[in-house]
């Protein structure tokens, strides 16, 4: 007996849907599928909606290229920023979790990405063409390289200063170090090394 | 600020329902919708089209109650099943496993749940009434109740062993046992103990 007979179509399609996202596995996929069928009818529909909403209502705000309902964003006709600096990120998950340290008042700009040749992404699949016109349109004080302090990350944040710093415009990185909260005798050597390279006097 | 600025309104809709599925957390679910952002228009589509169907076209078949897009289901109508036995299960999915096993040529009873005072799922919340008045009606040679070899699974099955038995229905349950390429030394003792009870004369 082919499992099909077991298998309504729309149940597979689903289990199809759902395991082609990132992080979701054949079993992941069905697991959530069964729960979809047994819930309320309300809860997946509210599902499918907030899906077809976030497709038809969120773009890319012309500026910042950070997710927006409205172009220029909220945050970049905010009068409150300060407009001489521009922090990068590779994505807007990125910028939200720069927002919430409440320590940062300036601008973003949104990558969508990290160099990575392994990954076929060069810079020209990246945001950095739109960066380096607003560079010169805006002219910031400061860019700030808010790359992940990874390879890809930190490749694309010199590729990046490369072309920043014979424009005169300061460039920075968001200082590597410890943890806090962390313990020293559980750090990786690499992080270990960056504190002790940036240490600061007290 | 608040973040609400740099997150778009439909974007945290997303989060929050795809937040309350089961297995993924807040940050899943912002790496979920951060992705169907970038993923193409459609493939977004594709999967609340895919959720919507599955609410609309999927429901249970009224005599064994798994999942099915006709009534009664296609195994339930199938003439080359062995209509003498019923195989009781606690998921649609555990019905899929045993037909992949190739094994089992009856029918199956889909409970949806298993008994579990803790989580508030007494017997009435489980298909069990609808099990005995099919038994009554179509009185099978033999009822296996393959619910998980766990406490929930154990219990469901006493259960409803209990009320079968008087009524004069042949009740089996799966070995338990080492499972096939797994290794003494690592089984667990509760495993080892029973396959040791129902060993089988070679």
């Amino acid at each position: 007996m082919r499992p099909s007979k077991l298998t309504a179509e729309p149940v597979s399609r689903l289990v199809d849907e759902l395991g082609r996202l990132p992080g979701i596995g054949p079993k992941s996929a069905s697991r959530l599928t069964y729960y979809l069928l047994r819930a309320s009818r309300e809860q997946a529909l509210a599902l499918a909606e907030a899906i077809l909403e976030l497709k038809e209502r969120v773009f890319l705000c012309s500026t910042c290229f950070n997710i927006t309902e409205t172009d220029p964003c909220a945050l970049c006709l905010d009068p409150t920023r300060d407009r001489s600096i521009i922090c990068v990120v590779e994505e807007p998950l990125d910028a939200l979790a720069l927002e919430r340290t409440g320590e940062y008042r300036g601008l973003y700009h949104v990558l969508h990405g990290a160099i990575s040749p392994v990954d076929g992404i060069g810079p020209d699949k990246l945001r950095i063409r739109e960066l380096l016109e607003r560079v010169e349109r805006e002219r910031p004080q400061e860019v700030i390289l808010a790359t992940n302090p990874n390879i890809e990350g930190d490749a694309t944040a010199m590729y990046i200063a490369r072309q920043l710093i014979p424009r005169g415009i300061t460039t920075s990185r968001p200082a590597s170090g410890l943890p806090v909260g962390g313990d020293l005798e559980y750090a990786d050597e690499i992080t270990l090394g960056r504190a002790l390279v940036g240490r600061r006097a007290l």
